[in-house]
Order: C-alpha cells, then sequence, then structure tokens
C-alpha cells in the first residue's frame, strides 16, 4: 500500500546521531578543537553519560555508558564503540508512529518518551529497519 | 596544544551518515514513503551500490556491498548491518587534515580523492577517533 507522506515530512531532518564510546569526552578535541562545533550539555539517559556537539541543524551526541546492563553498555560490549543510532526529528511523533505500524515496522517503546534533548521520542527496532537502530523525535 | 577552530568551522555540519545495509533500498518505503526524504543518485564507490536520501542540508546514505573484499563488505562480514560512518562537511579540507595529523590523528586517504557526491573527501582513522570511523568532505 502506498503511503501518503507526514504532512510536515518535508522538513524532516536528521536530530542527531548517537555514537556509543568509551569516553564522553574523547572527541572534544575533534569536535570542538578543530572541527569548531560547541558541545551542548545533555542530561544523562537510558544509563550513558551523554554530550552534544551542535552540527548545523543537528547534533552529534557522545554516549558513554555509566551503568552495566543498559543499552549503550550493552551494545559496546558485544560491539565495540561505533555509531549507535541515527534520530530524525519529525512534526508529527504519533502520526509517524502510527504509519509506523501500520507498514509493519515495530516500534520499541509502547508510547513516546522523553529523550535527552527533552523531545518526545521513540525507538523503532532494527529487526525492522534492515539492522538499523533509528531514533524519531518530535520538533 | 589549543588548537584554533577552522575559519569555516562555524558552518561544519554532518555532510552524510553512511549505513551498511544488505539492499540498498531496504529502508525506501520508512525513509521516502513514511518520512517524505527524497532520494537522490549517487555514483556507486568502493565497491559498494549506494542510494543518498536527503534530509534537511545532511544525506543518509545506504550503501550496499556489491565487490567482496571492499570496506562495506568486509564491516558487513564482522558486524552485519550498522552505521558505517558520519561525515562532515568542512570549508577548507586541506587545513582540516593538516590540524588533524598535527593533533596526532591519523588520516587514512594521504591526499584526499573524490567521493559518492562528487566531492573530495578523506577519511580519518578510527583508532585515533575512539573507534569511530569519520570522513571529512569540502562543501
Amino acid at each position: 500500500m502506498p503511503l501518503a507522506p507526514d504532512p510536515g515530512a518535508g522538513t524532516t531532518r536528521i536530530a542527531h546521531v548517537g555514537l556509543a564510546v568509551q569516553h564522553v569526552e574523547a572527541l572534544q578535541p575533534l569536535l570542538t578543537g578543530i572541527l569548531g562545533l560547541p558541545s551542548v550539555p545533555l542530561a544523562d539517559s537510558d544509563g550513558a553519560k551523554i554530550v552534544g556537539y551542535a552540527a548545523g541543524d543537528s547534533l552529534v551526541e557522545l554516549l558513554e555508558p555509566v551503568t552495566p546492563g543498559t543499552p549503550i553498555a550493552k551494545y559496546m560490549e558485544k560491539r565495540g564503540a561505533g555509531i549507535h543510532h541515527i534520530c530524525f526529528a519529525v512534526a508529527d511523533l504519533d502520526a509517524t508512529l502510527t504509519k509506523c505500524r501500520d507498514a509493519g515496522i515495530q516500534v520499541i517503546d509502547p508510547e513516546p518518551r522523553l529523550g535527552a534533548e527533552g523531545k518526545r521520542v521513540a525507538f523503532l527496532h532494527p529487526k525492522s529497519t534492515a539492522g538499523i537502530l533509528i531514533e524519531l523525535s518530535e520538533y
């Protein structure tokens, strides 16, 4: 079934890219010192310490596991450091999640919750998204 | 040694995020059908078939390995599908690479080369960047 795009979909953008690393400050010399990306304080979330770096309309989020057994800690145990997820900001999160479910895409969070940036977010299950962990947030 | 940011660094942005997947069209129903991101034809590069999706000022690039032994094929053999690299667009690539080398960050490409978008690019070695594969391109 062809799906009508979200009315606000033309403005969908990358909200952030989450990088799982051993130390949250590890890329500060490159990201701020060389590339000039200002750091943005963010609340801890899901057992991870988080520092954001602003790159245009997007953020790069460095995620350092602090609590064993939480998602970033488990990812790093299994795969080592790497790019953990990509988050798209959409205009209407609930409408987008309904479209995802209608298209057979599994949504991990039964209801949207607040993410590190204080916005409503939900994750899609990578089994439904070609092995890529995708988060959706509402701007 | 504190490093002076690139003069154009305030405009550094995420050029693209590269996703290693089994099939280059795998996320089309989500990215275009639901999120409304238009697809952008890109040339094959480094043994991978590539389709881009425009998200604001950035691209999401889906990378499907077609030639065994090339970087995306090797990544997928080892780790499965996942987010392979993040590319930052900078104003002056040569100056940025010089700063990286001066800071002890290993640059994989001895000289910048043309990437899938037809722009000059170079990769930094993940051993120097906390395990994250980072590409730099020039806009």
